[in-house]
């Protein structure tokens, strides 16, 4: 049986729980101040991360505004984009893959080696690990920002418990160990 | 000219921005650890609170939770009910009233005195506040819960600045201020 990776939600959230406005717009995120250097800090996180999964939406924005601006794919680190579409990998660290999260996990669990798996987004991914049992943290780094509708950032109901709780700058960052489903 | 008072949305939600379940529902709130000395708590707050603002929704949910269960409606201090329905008053503090939320600022002025009025709830209402310009602040205790559905923390586009952040036990504390709708 092989043991498997610790699995990290880790994400920029409004207060009022979204990822994204409904037009996938993120300039109310982008806008903020940040100390790279703080609290819960990327530079820190994605040394600890091994392989990454993705949802389409998350995957096509980054396509859309990083690829399609003449910079390159962003992330050395190989990652499973998990969708029923025909996309094409964007570099040659992109798998695309269908079906259930569990039927990736051998996959998933080689490719993070020692280190743990970013579950980038979105929330409906997110969820459909959690639910398979394969989600341990969610980190939220939460924007001073109210958005009344747009992407979910977690769409199923669930118990967390508080592990840390940070400022950093205009944000304030939240780290949680999953609980479960609530019942 | 009269001075207008400070307008103070204090509430619980969840990590995905809900105040309640679909139901109703506050079984995920009152199951939490909370320090009632702590952080961001109710004890000091409401000692700087001259007078309520709440909507419907909130105001039977009162009524429903403590006088049905045969305690006195929680409050002594004045309370104003927005709706558009006809709901009896619980107590002599509570009034009825219906309209936008400015044809009542002179009277919610004369009621906080020099005190502040705690908009409770829901987010409805708050946001009706926030856009007539009668929001300063919201303070929040994120409950480690997400519900997936239910009522909105605040349903409109709005940036806050961030205060002050804290633990309380299961609770990350926000304090913020209220810069005005998103553009």
């Amino acid at each position: 049986m092989s043991h498997r990776p610790t699995f990290r939600y880790y994400t920029a959230t409004t207060l009022d729980g979204f990822l994204a406005d409904d037009q996938d717009n993120l300039d109310w995120l982008l806008s903020q101040p940040i100390d790279e250097q703080g609290a819960m800090n990327y530079t820190d996180f994605i040394g600890g991360i091994g392989a990454l999964v993705m949802g389409a939406t998350t995957y096509e924005w980054v396509v859309e505004h990083e690829l399609a601006q003449g910079n390159p794919w962003p992330y050395d680190i190989p990652c499973l984009v998990f969708t029923h579409r025909d996309l094409t990998p964007a570099a040659p660290t992109v798998s695309i893959v269908a079906g259930e999260v569990t039927d990736h996990l051998d996959r998933i669990t080689a490719l993070a080696g020692d280190k743990a798996v970013w579950v980038v987004g979105g929330g409906g991914l997110a969820a459909q690990f959690a639910q398979a049992g394969l989600l341990d943290e969610v980190t939220v780094s939460i924007a001073p920002v109210t958005l009344g509708s747009g992407r979910p950032l977690f769409p199923q109901p669930f118990d967390l418990e508080l592990v840390e709780v940070a400022q950093n700058r205009a944000f304030v960052c939240a780290r949680y160990r999953v609980v479960g489903p609530r019942t």
